[in-house]
């Protein structure tokens, strides 16, 4: 392990955009000093990133969302983090402000898309987890997109993860019947067990069509969809009348160096006069505090739990990155990059 | 040619499911007694079968939106024809009757599927055009499903067709630019100077992707689908921030043999929050007659035109059947089986 200075700021850089799984070559760890508040500027000591698959997307050289992240620009990310130094008017030494503050242990930031939070009603993680973007996902994807009625028969993939795991608890608080998908036995018992899915589908170990006709005999209401490929397939084709696919993520498909796999049964949606529809969070920034608000209660009445899964070190930014795609890790990944030096 | 007795009905009965493309081993020719009216039904002579992509679905053995036609059964088609006979409080003879008669030259109804139409306003073969399913399939896709707004961009496949042209039209009417696609020079001339469209990409000749770059250069805020596949992919490629994709139809892909081809490039709809929803016209029957009214009252001020292809014999329906899927033909395809003898 090399010894970096302690007076340094270390940031995690982009060096070349990947084709497939990033690797060693995709990002480089690089020190700079760390810097001062200019007037109207804090200073943020970063605690938490949130690592998101999202992330695979804002590295590709195409139009999106977002424009990409720049070659020798910090890699994107959400964090979280404490004000060392305030030359802004609205923010005071020891606050702590969650917002897009990218991969580096320190921040000069006029504040713009940082927001204070309330660390004594909730631990400091929860605010890139279930009370920050991957909770806003599955609030607004689940209540706005999905438009999830009581009695509905709801089935979500990623459901062990941080976006699907807020989005089943919140279908069970509407009265659906709800199911998830997701990989490995261990995974399946937390999703039962613990956020209380009425059932839930190995996707490693069974077909996820013949789970979805035993847990769903009637259908599937809504699809919230985090991974695309041969589960929204399957998905698609049980697909009740009227019923709606939410278009969250593709997780299987962002390594992709062959064209994505479309759905080959996307005609369900002419034939059951369906709707599948894309979400972005950003769209619904108006509304954060107020989605907020209503889950913090839910945390608070032990309605919506969550959990993180954080690993240390600004120096192992990669291997956990990898975490996202290769199944190991539940709910919300974060990386503990505070500068303990 | 083979001469009939004059007093027999001639049907189309299906005899086989196709694997692709239907061939002779699909249909054939059965001959019945022409039936007389019982208590509360009438017998019509029909004039008009409509000819149209969606039976290719119809003789497939799976779940869909309507039950497959049975071997052996009379094949499943709209119809216009005259009451010649009745002993129906409601219709009397001479009355001409749109309605699901199927293709047989002569049909005894208790009249459920059947409605008088008024031919002093408008020819009878209007009534299976664009004052019929197809017509209302168009009316009820761009407005209701796409949802178009004065100054929007259109994009609409199969732009000749019997739905494309009615639907691009509407969209015209409603202050939208709307670029068409469709297959060959004269169709294309057809759809911008018949028509009006503001342009028509000939997908035989030229690069779809390009023609869309040229025509929409802001990109596209709503497909109307009547095609699927390829083109599918390109408009998805070019699907501006909250745009609208109808799901009407996907001619590219109902002769298949091998699996559909699923969109590719769905993941647009994540990025651009954009909606792709399924359509059946069925759904609108209660609102077929406030449709009717508007479209009829578009057509008398000629800002609504339609054209049908109309070939002759019921012993014809193979090779017309075929005209569908094979280009050619324009507007809407009819085959006029009425019987002569």
């Amino acid at each position: 392990m090399v010894a970096y200075p302690c007076n340094m700021n270390k940031q995690i850089i982009l060096k070349q955009r990947p084709a497939g799984l990033p690797d060693a070559s995709t990002w480089s760890l690089r020190e700079q000093p760390i810097p001062t508040a200019a007037e109207g500027q804090v200073i943020i000591k970063t605690h938490y990133v949130s690592l998101d698959p999202a992330m695979r997307g804002w590295i590709r050289d195409q139009k999106s969302y977002i424009p990409p992240v720049e070659i020798d620009a910090v890699m994107r990310a959400g964090t979280i983090g404490t004000v060392i130094e305030s030359r802004h008017p609205k923010f005071a030494v020891g606050d702590v402000l969650s917002g897009w503050g990218g991969v580096q242990q320190y921040i000069a930031t006029d504040g713009e898309g940082h927001f204070k939070v309330d660390t004594n009603l909730v631990p400091m993680t929860k605010y890139l987890g279930a009370l920050g973007m991957p909770g806003m996902t599955a609030y607004f994807g689940i209540l706005d997109v999905g438009k999830i009625k009581e009695g509905e028969t709801v089935l979500i993939s990623g459901a062990a993860g941080a976006v699907g795991s807020v989005a089943g608890q919140i279908a069970k608080i509407k009265g659906c019947t709800v199911i998830g998908i997701a990989g490995g036995p261990e995974k399946c018992a937390y999703v039962v067990d613990q956020l209380g899915f009425d059932g839930c589908i190995d996707y490693k170990n069974t077909s996820v069509s013949k789970g979805i006709k035993e847990y769903c005999p009637k259908g599937i209401d809504v699809y919230f969809d985090n991974v695309g490929g041969e589960i929204l397939d399957a998905a698609l084709a049980k697909l009740r009348m009227y019923g709606r696919v939410v278009l969250c993520g593709a997780i299987s498909q962002y390594n992709n160096t062959e064209p994505i796999q479309g759905p080959t049964n996307y005609l369900s949606l002419l034939v059951n006069r369906g709707v599948m529809q894309g979400l972005i969070v950003f769209d619904y920034a108006k509304r954060y505090r107020e989605a907020g608000l209503e889950m913090g209660q839910w945390m608070m009445e032990g309605k919506l739990k969550s959990e993180e899964t954080i690993k240390e070190g600004i120096e192992n930014f990669l291997p956990t990155f990898k975490k996202l795609f290769n199944g190991q890790k539940k709910g919300k990944l974060l990386l503990d990059i505070l500068d303990k030096s």
